[in-house]
């Protein structure tokens, strides 16, 4: 008999083990194209993708006032595409679960399915926004990124980091979902507003300074180019922000070896200053400010000279980019608050403070454990 | 000067293409321990896993009112663990964006971060709501299963699918996100409510028809002990739906290659029986009744003979299982809608519909484009 057979081959009265193999290849590269006034071609570029005829365009009321969903719809229109609109508001608080809620039920009285594919025409709120629909709808659609603010190309086009808002804290629920593909046109940039801007250069500026020296020294020595927005400059910038984060996400993709947490230089500091400002203080601005504290926290540590947060400043300053909290938060700031968030920022281990620090122009390391009254003593001192 | 150099090896009024290559070997295999009265080694496998010291446990009340859930906290507890409990009320009703909204909130309060292991204690929508929310939250965190009923063990704790429910539709939320480990109590199956025990061996006859004779013939001969809910037997008949599953799922992780739609006989059937029953019919009785559809489905294509369907029949009526839809429902049937509704489906490609039929018993191959009017015929002259 099958069954006795089957069950004689094992000892009754003990727990039976079974190995789940899954599949450990798993090929997901893909490709960013970085030009000038190239957005329309992406309808040649998704037409490459197999076996989609539906696509969602998500994007904002300011890239649409601008005109580029339109670019993007009419190339898809053109190569064939059944092609769909979503329009959300412009803004942080369009990242929350209503509009996830929202668009989900759009979704599916569309009728999209997982052969569709959804593309983000915008910045880094389209794109989390956008993403983590992607992910999660019908368990995943394609999910196709055009990134229109510096700050979403150097940042949120490589790394897979999608996700929404919750009230209580920024990018609590997401996942890590690639995209199908990338498309960046450095001419998007020059309508941007000049604080988003500057926003961007402010992970430009944290790339340069804790991971790339030969990006620093690009930055300080075109800081009127970067003013200028010149657009040669900005797809070298661009690609190699890419490139930089790019090598570090392939080691360490679901941030569990550690290697992804350098990517984080000045954010320690800078998620903190954003809730205490209630989000006045733009991620760019703060990341920026951040990194100056960090650099005064290795100084502190023994870690750089006086000299290197110097430098720092001193490009900081020439491109734009603040190196002290602006006045209005200089007044109001608590600093107990801002350790204590510290602590419950989603990247800290069961509440061990974790700081990116300097160790020299191009290069950083992790460092655990730092007694908070010196964290505190760096905050207070420099204001 | 650096940037001239970078930006001489390129052409300048050309795109820039940068190849993101991504981890392609991703290690995500786990362990499945089947046993009887075995829910107290729980802390000591979980034990075996890094650096976690908080757990989070997610039940619902029934089962919390038979006591596993408590027997896995004192497990957790005795192996050292910080131990919260999350109940949430019993029923599909719970597999809501509402329930994720609380637990996201309630995790981000209690300081739940990346070190942190959510185990979730129950069946098919404690396990769906817990993964989707251990997928999600602070973009993941690791998730242990302990499902408790019939369903879950042959179901949902192979395949990685987690999600919740739209209002609209169920399941269309979710992501593929795979647990650390799986662990199947037999003894759990004596407290089970009638119709969930029956709901349970709906899936089990489902694989033993399309796709595995040995398990047929098991279960054919052992009409009585099924019944009597033997823990011998059932341990034999989990974990042959969990290798089955198991070997389909490690060759189609992510549903994309069209071998993990093998699993999905009856299954069309079911999830618009489902919804026209506004789901009072019970999914395990859906697919049941659905499997006989697509066998009947398959008989008029030419498939299979008139006795492959009545030896499934005779299957289904022996251990217990519905072969027809029930009085109530035959009476307000709609069967235009059904067919409607099977083309919404999220696995339709594109709005084509798409049946898992089978050959022979244990086996089944997936057939596309079959003309509504033969589905009509087929829903219409059974009943």
């Amino acid at each position: 008999m099958v069954l006795k057979e089957a069950l004689d081959s094992e000892s009754n009265s003990e727990s039976i083990s079974l190995r789940i193999p899954l599949c450990d290849l798993v090929h997901r590269g893909y490709e960013i194209t970085i030009g000038s006034s190239n957005l329309n071609s992406v309808g040649l570029i998704i037409s490459r993708f197999n076996s989609c005829s539906r696509i969602v365009i998500l994007t904002d009321s300011n890239v649409q006032r601008y005109g580029y969903s339109s670019v993007v719809e009419s190339s898809l229109v053109n190569a064939g595409f059944d092609v769909h609109v979503e329009i959300i508001e412009a803004g942080e608080r369009s990242k929350s679960i209503e509009s996830a809620i929202k668009l989900w039920s759009n979704f599916l009285s569309l009728g999209i399915d997982r052969s569709s594919i959804l593309v983000s025409v915008g910045g880094g709120v389209v794109g989390d926004l956008g993403g983590f629909i992607a992910a999660t709808y019908a368990r995943g659609i394609r999910f196709f990124q055009i990134p229109t603010t510096l700050l979403a190309q150097v940042d949120s086009s490589v790394g897979g980091k999608v996700g929404i808002d919750l009230p209580q804290a920024k990018n609590m629920v997401g996942c890590f979902y690639q995209p199908l593909g990338v498309l960046i046109d450095s001419a998007s940039l020059k309508t941007l507003p000049d604080i988003e801007y500057i926003c961007g250069l402010g992970e430009v500026a944290k790339y340069a300074v804790s991971l790339d020296t030969e990006l620093f020294n690009v930055l300080e020595k075109n800081a009127e180019k970067i003013k200028l927005r010149d657009s040669e400059l900005l797809k070298y910038i661009v690609k190699r922000c890419c490139e930089i984060k790019s090598q570090i996400v392939s080691e360490d993709e679901f941030e569990k070896t550690g290697k992804r947490i350098l990517l984080n230089y000045g954010h320690t500091f800078a998620h903190s200053l954003e809730i205490v400002s209630d989000f006045k203080l733009f991620h760019g601005l703060a990341v920026a400010i951040g990194s100056i504290y960090a650099a005064r926290l290795a100084e502190r540590m023994g870690m750089v000279d006086k000299e290197f947060v110097e430098r720092q400043i001193k490009l900081y300053k020439s491109i734009g980019l603040p190196a002290e909290l602006p006045e209005e938060l200089l007044v109001t700031i608590n600093y107990d608050e801002i350790i204590n968030l510290m602590t419950h920022d989603k990247k800290s281990e069961s509440g061990n403070l974790r700081f990116v620090l300097p160790t020299q122009v191009g290069q950083c390391r992790v460092v655990k454990d730092i007694d908070p009254k010196i964290i505190k003593q760096v905050l207070c001192e420099n204001n």
